[in-house]
């Protein structure tokens, strides 16, 4: 739903909305005639919940597309997701956790190896290790760039990330990276004026990155992906007049919160560790979002029966957090990710909400198919479900006289 | 869906995809609390397949809109039919199998009865017999043009076909069929100036047309309407990396699906001889559209029992559907044609989407109720299907990181 609509008709209350995402909680049977990973699970408090619900299975983008962990949380915190997509750059800076600023200009790197003509052999250095990343990105911090600052930070493996900091700078630059071996990377090239500057630092980054590496052959030099600035848009607070707070472990999920000015809870590493956050910080937000990553990992490990672990502790929790007695509870995933397919899917996910005022529909437990027939039905587009945790949560006016 | 947003996210894939095309699938009961045609189908075999499938109820263009087979077909290949509108002149030419090249202009015409003043007494001159049609378009052959080519076609009845082929033509010219008796044919008139040489060679033909016919009243004129081009659309390939075959006995639908770049399949005229050949080209493509006419005639005819049999003809044909192991496989129709109505209608028309991951519901039959409550949902959009398809045969990338 369009933002600036919804803008237009909440109102403050002392409600509470408690948004639950079990990450690729979605999935499918391992054998025909089979049960799914949530249809295995014993989970006596979530089908409960569900029966006081209104149940469905909503799509974070749309049919048949499978979406990334950013676009899957996007729809939920009701930012369409094609119309609010992060660059590269950005989301390797929000899953290291690093602190962007306004006006930074972040890509992502990945070390690369070149022969004496300066031609790629390999795009990923032989993927070295993690440990041989951070010992590179070291010596890469011995660069200096007239007038900004620069950060290099390993990511992961092969993979780095770069952020120039310092004024009128723009990341309206394209790829360095060819794409494919035997060609030389591409010169850092501007999309627009505005990016000369840039492109110039760019250049000279890369040249001294090319001696600093020489001797360090297969990891000998970097090519760039997504020149990205953090993106400015509204936060929950301004787009729905919710006082927001995320309980999440990894930083990519707390880096996405963050990018909507929602408040970073410290909590702890269990599932348990997140509810207890949540019960002794509920007097001072109005949205709580509580992310379990467990049935994401176990479900691209193909681990059905990890994912259906993960899925009973949840359950176990319920109890705690409905005797919270906040007034929407909303269980849902960011996306499907089927232990069978080992990745995330475009399968729709299971959803339910829970309010006083839901009006609670015939499902009787928690699962991909008892949620067809759910009144929020099969194909629920996810944006829309903040706009519905708001009316049930009485902080939207009525529309026109 | 936006077919700009689906071609970012196509790979590559060996998978195979097909599509089974019941022409006017959908239908009603004769009585109150009857069956439908469908329903009454003595259908093992869809039955079945039905019971592994996802399914549900498509709907071509909207709700409540009755598609003509164009769009029908254009939202089963993930083309919105209402931003991909056929000029009807092009669907004319389709419809006989007209090759039209780029820069064609058609026009579909009526031969009509004019009075000596010139005035319409019949727009469809005693709806002439498709005899007469054929002997007074050899003699409009005669009519020469400066710098064009003109072909003038028999469709049918009092129906012709208008092409002119040349350098600088456009096809924005108003229709000049008056659309009411008592009154002149209009003049050819331009909507755009680019038109105006194109209007003057209509002028000419419309003037000789007057002399040829001129002792052959009834069919003594001919009206002109929907003046339009071969449209430049993407075609399968581009759009959705898909090399494309047809499978199709009548005209119309190897016409449009010529438009899109498919292949044309020569096929027998048994539902029979086109799953024979389906079997054998069934290693040279990935996407195969096979069109069954018969239910639709049928039902245009108000013959339910026939459209029952053409069923329970494709419903044999099944298995040797099955045996192929295409990856995916989706059965439904372009629009619903109920024998009750002797005519296209708005209804939604029953759909399955067969694939080892496509997360089947709990739907065991093939059939307008059975289908309401299936994964899909009662009122799927059609256009939506092909990136289905395209998800469940692992040719869509993740969107987003």
């Amino acid at each position: 739903m369009d933002l600036d609509f919804i803008k237009t008709i909440t109102k403050p209350a002392e409600t509470k909305i408690v948004l639950i995402v079990i990450d690729g909680l979605g999935g499918l049977p391992q054998e025909k005639d089979g049960f799914t990973e949530l249809e295995t699970a014993k989970t006596p408090n979530l089908d409960k919940l569900a029966s006081e619900s209104i149940c469905g299975l909503q799509q974070p983008v749309n049919t048949g597309i499978t979406p990334g962990s950013g676009p899957g949380h996007l729809a939920l915190f009701g930012y369409n997701p094609i119309k609010y997509q992060v660059g590269r750059g950005v989301l390797a800076a929000l899953g290291i956790g690093f602190d962007l600023k306004p006006g930074d200009v972040t890509a992502r790197g990945n070390f690369c190896t070149i022969d004496e003509n300066s031609k790629v052999l390999d795009r990923r250095a032989g993927r070295i290790s993690t440990e041989k990343n951070q010992e590179l990105c070291k010596l890469l911090r011995s660069i200096e760039l007239p007038d900004v600052e620069i950060f290099v930070e390993t990511v992961k493996d092969h993979r780095l990330l770069l952020v120039l900091r310092g004024e009128g700078l723009s990341a309206k630059i394209i790829d360095t990276d060819p794409q494919e071996i035997g060609k030389k990377p591409l010169e850092p090239k501007s999309l627009s004026s505005e990016a000369a500057k840039t492109v110039g630092l760019v250049k000279q980054f890369l040249e001294q990155t090319k001696d600093v590496l020489a001797d360090h052959s297969p990891a000998n030099m970097v090519l760039l992906r997504g020149f990205s600035e953090k993106p400015n848009w509204p936060t929950m607070d301004k787009a729905f007049d919710l006082k927001s707070a995320a309980i999440a472990a990894y930083p990519m999920y707390r880096g996405l919160a963050r990018l909507l000015g929602m408040d970073l809870l410290e909590t702890g590493k269990t599932i348990e560790d997140e509810f207890t956050t949540l019960e002794k910080s509920l007097d001072d937000f109005d949205f709580f979002f509580l992310h379990v990553k467990g049935t994401d990992s176990a479900g691209e490990d193909g681990d059905f029966d990890r994912k259906v672990n993960v899925i009973e502790e949840v359950d176990k929790e319920i109890p705690r957090l409905t005797s919270l007695n906040p007034d929407v509870i909303i269980v849902t995933g960011d996306h499907s990710t089927p232990s069978l397919m080992k990745f995330h899917s475009w399968h729709p996910v299971p959803l339910l909400l829970w309010s006083k005022i839901c009006r609670a529909d015939n499902v009787k437990s928690f699962g991909e198919r008892a949620c067809i027939t759910g009144g929020l039905g099969p194909r629920f587009p996810a944006e829309d479900l903040l706009p519905l945790a708001l009316a049930n949560a009485k902080r939207l006016e009525k529309f026109g006289a």
